[in-house]
């Protein structure tokens, strides 16, 4: 492995995060959607840096920074995450794993490898401007779907215009694809965005998958009545239910390995202080690796709903439903992920990924793998989002070692 | 007791509550707030109905219609309820008690009584122009607060200016009152707005005190996390916390005779489907009519709320708060009135008001006494509020034989 700087290297990625974090469509915090203005500035930064660390970089057609190596072989190994954000971000989701990877193919470019390898800033992962999410990620695995053209923005801007808008040619998207035949494998390094690795005292784990997903709306509904006037023995009070259910739900979860399963919202109708409600909504987010394990889950807590409200003489029903299966890490490729580990001289800690990735859009077609360092108290999502420098240091020695690997096994 | 036709009456009653149910400021619903402009119509009508039932009428500084029956001695029984509604209201809520007072008025203005009788339509009672209620009665009785002219409706009017625009003075507002010492007794007829009559098969109910309120809103805190990527066992999610505490106020009132215990509005703080709430904010109602029963019942919830809290490492505070005493009725008129009942041939239910009314502004100064009648489906607030013919006329006439009594009792 040609010698490196690593700490000098991890330094620059946090210096780099820093200048990004600090493009912004809101003066006071950090807010970064798909094509909005600060991406510019965003977009020319990560041009130069590609090209200062060795590839040739061009903006493509959905607003993806691309720097390629081109290796002896054209089958790409694509390193890649994203740099638009939620609103009120942390300046580490996503766009570290995107300058990680220039890092990393700072080394790669030190010599010809076998195969070529193409480092991809994604436009667009948190689905917060179009309201879905990998409009990068699937340009470039060809599962981009042209009707998303028509969507449109609380603007009321389409996609299409957008594109045109940033100066982009949304006939050209097709040309964005790296056909599925020359796709070797596709890695990213991502903050783990939860409190496992800090909890195992571990700076990085390898991802065991992508946790499959059930989203429910439901809603119990009794009969509102006078908080005051209306006597205990003749309520049909829904909150009561939905009490008992949110209960549930967590006893579920706390008896299930690996299943988290959350009540994030719920919502009282008319929802005043002196009327006993009459309708309840609330949200039901079940995850699992196994999607069996999930969907038996789904099912049980479901049949307990209903069991619930049949008991107090309510009625229980489901009015939004969205289904996302499990996308397991490749093997293979993972084993050689924990290799890098190990050869790094850490503990090999493994884990699921909770929530969503670009990596799934490339699951179908490749061999997916993914490394996360550890979040300091679990947040993301929020402006105290963070990274120890000492782990950048490890993702940035294992990545490289894990990168190299691949680029150099003629074997594949 | 003069002969009447109860029947007639009771029409004549429904056919006004119909007529003054269409005096709305929405065309498509009815609502009527303080001094709002259908209110005019309104008082031409009262004072056309008053004086054709025998009585002296005017309209008030604070937009009461008033009319007065003078009896031989100036001591007065004040029959009276509001004609004021909430938004969206029915057509019975206040205003059949006024246009009841108004028929037993007519009966009692055959002879000239002992004592005096004024049949009172206080103008405010709902409390939703100006966001506190009882405008109208408390002038009658003495207790309207000057430093309540300068609090503001919605549009920014002080309460000063409402009354001005409406053509009445401020600067007459002590002379609306009725001196304690001329105050005799307080009477006032109003639908129950609750279930309690229907469900024991009664067309009416002698309310034995208006119960004690405590209204407090508490905040269950923990710590807002990604649904995905926090672990069950890695969680400080205040919301069960919060449906254990909802499981613990019902049970609480289902095992604690005649007390009422309602969570009416539960809010998550984000509120997202995929991330765990990191604040819950309820509110707690609590009544009951002993002061002691309520405040101990608050006390025991308020205990178990910080054990739930402490139990699950989460923080529970207590951030809003109001205390309202109960108002018991007049036990000597109460009995009475439970005189007048069995004379009409009814049962006799005694229960408590649930709701506030005006005559809770009579009580520190004289004895009051109310009588409820039974609300279909225990429905009100709401357009689908109903009365039966029959039970309005079991009113009137156990109304008119009450308040018969009571001028006559030349020992009072």
């Amino acid at each position: 492995m040609i010698h490196w700087e690593a700490r000098e290297a991890a330094k620059r990625v946090l210096e780099r995060c820093d200048l990004l974090g600090a493009l912004s469509e809101s003066p006071d915090s950090l807010c970064r959607t798909f094509l909005s203005p600060p991406m510019r500035e965003v977009h020319k930064l990560l041009l130069e840096w590609m090209r200062e660390a060795g590839l040739t970089a061009h903006l493509d057609a959905v607003g993806n920074v691309r720097g390629r190596l081109e290796g002896i072989r054209s089958s790409t190994l694509v390193v890649g995450s994203h740099v638009d954000t939620v609103p009120d971000a942390g300046k580490y989701d996503g766009v570290l794993g995107v300058l990680l990877g220039i890092e990393i193919a700072r080394v790669a470019s030190q010599t010809r490898p076998h195969h070529s390898l193409e480092i991809i800033a994604f436009s667009e992962e948190e689905g917060v401007r179009f309201g879905f999410p990998f409009i990068g990620s699937s340009a470039v695995s060809g599962s981009f779907d042209p009707a998303w053209l028509t969507k449109v923005d609380a603007a009321g801007i389409t996609l299409e215009k957008s594109l045109v808008q940033f100066g982009l040619d949304p006939l050209e998207i097709p040309g964005a694809c790296i056909p599925s035949s020359k796709l070797l494998s596709y890695f990213e390094i991502h903050i783990e965005q939860g409190p496992v690795l800090e909890s195992l005292d571990a700076p990085l784990g390898v991802v065991t998958g992508l946790v499959g997903q059930s989203r429910h709306t439901l809603e119990f509904s009794g009969r509102a009545a006078h908080a005051g006037t209306t006597p205990m023995n003749l309520r049909r009070d829904p909150l009561p239910a939905a009490a008992e259910f949110v209960l549930e739900v967590e006893r579920l979860a706390q008896n299930t390995e690996g299943l988290t399963a959350t009540v994030g919202r719920l919502e009282t109708v008319p929802g005043a202080g002196n009327v006993i409600a009459g309708i309840v909504k609330l949200s039901l987010d079940v995850r699992h690796a196994s999607d069996v394990v999930r969907l038996l889950s789904v099912s049980k807590l479901l049949e307990s709903s209903r069991h619930i409200a049949d008991t107090r003489g309510l009625k229980c029903s489901i009015i939004g439903n969205l289904e996302q299966n499990a996308v397991p890490c490749d093997l293979a490729q993972s084993s050689r992920l924990v290799g890098a580990v190990l050869h790094g001289g850490l503990t090999v800690h493994r884990l699921p990924s909770g929530a969503g990735h670009d990596a799934m859009t490339f699951a179908p077609l490749c061999p997916v793998t993914m490394l996360f360092i550890r979040s300091p108290g679990g947040i993301s999502h929020n402006p105290l989002e963070s990274v120890l420098e000492s782990d950048v240091e490890n993702a940035l020695e294992v990545g490289a070692t894990f990168v190299c690997d691949i680029l150099e096994d003629a074997s594949a």
